[in-house]
């Protein structure tokens, strides 16, 4: 056993295993899932082809962990934002909601595209759930504090999540989205909207 | 020349065309595109075989016609809905707008899955545009009325037509679109959003 080989085995499962999702995002997002290959990536992992057998059959197996990892990473961004607003902030906590969901999009949306690439219809979709109970949960809990009035917390949730998402895809069409500026204008349209009257 | 040859003949060549995107549309959506030949496809529309390389070079160039049929039929459905409205009733267009949209959809959501695949990312898509424009043309002119106070037409027409699509897709999964009873809330909360004040 060489010194090489003896380093990779001293690592962790998770450390091997992550390295490979690591390795395996960089190279999808340099060059396409298409033009790299199993070697590639052990290669740029530093482990042997044998420890990714030993997780995967295919590359493409490694989609799934990308997507984890969006998503988790997404919803910690988003979830550190809101918690670092005051507990009976709702307005505050709803703006940390908007700014942040458009940051983290913002800066991984080639992740974005390459792991969602084609799932826009499954309509069921447990990440797609995951974030949007985030923004329900501000909106249920800010209606129960009393902070606005109505309803319909899984429906306006919905529209928040769509509408945030539509506007940075527009806003990343035109160079760039001004997360601050745009969660800012969301912020205030929501907010008519849960207090406004309806006719 | 036998008498079936003569027939197809006679037929100009606009009615053949539709014939072929016709008898594509009904094979994709029945068996999916990668099943269907294009044989298959000149089969059903009763056509020549060099009838279709007259048009197409594959199966796959029939999708943009596809999908241009689909946003004509949609922008179609909606303008009609709109339009049968009192040309000052700002409420009832924007009602109209949702109601019919979540209508379109419902009705057309195969195809639209199946000429909207991977397009989801297409941040420059102008079937995208005329769509929103639709709505947009209902938020200006409704400002421009009176009947609401607000500007940045753009961004709420974005918000307005991605909320009715998240929305769509939610009740898709669950079964089916109320669209009458969606398009009223809709229109309901977008005209708070108008109306309401922002702090």
């Amino acid at each position: 056993m060489n010194t090489k080989q003896r380093q990779r085995q001293v690592k962790p499962a998770e450390v091997r295993l992550d390295e490979l999702v690591t390795a395996a995002q960089a190279l999808f997002l340099d060059k396409g899932v298409d033009a790299t290959t199993v070697g590639d990536i052990v290669e740029r992992a530093g482990v042997a082809k044998g420890t990714f057998y030993h997780y995967f059959n295919a590359k493409t197996d490694l989609l799934p962990a990308l997507r984890e990892r969006f998503t988790h990473r997404f919803l910690e961004r988003v979830s550190a934002a809101v918690e670092a607003c005051g507990v009976d902030d709702w307005p505050g906590r709803l703006t940390a909601w908007f700014t942040s969901s458009l940051h983290a999009y913002q800066v991984d949306f080639q992740l974005h595209d390459l792991v969602y690439a084609g799932h826009h219809h499954d309509r069921d979709n447990p990440d797609l759930d995951a974030v949007v109970g985030q923004v329900e949960a501000i909106l249920r809990d800010g209606g129960d504090a009393g902070a606005w009035p109505v309803s319909d917390w899984q429906r306006l949730a919905t529209m928040a999540y769509w509408s945030m998402h539509g506007l940075a895809d527009a806003a990343i069409a035109r160079g760039g989205v001004d997360s601050d500026e745009l969660g800012a204008f969301l912020s205030r349209r929501f907010l008519a909207m849960l207090r406004g009257v309806e006719n």
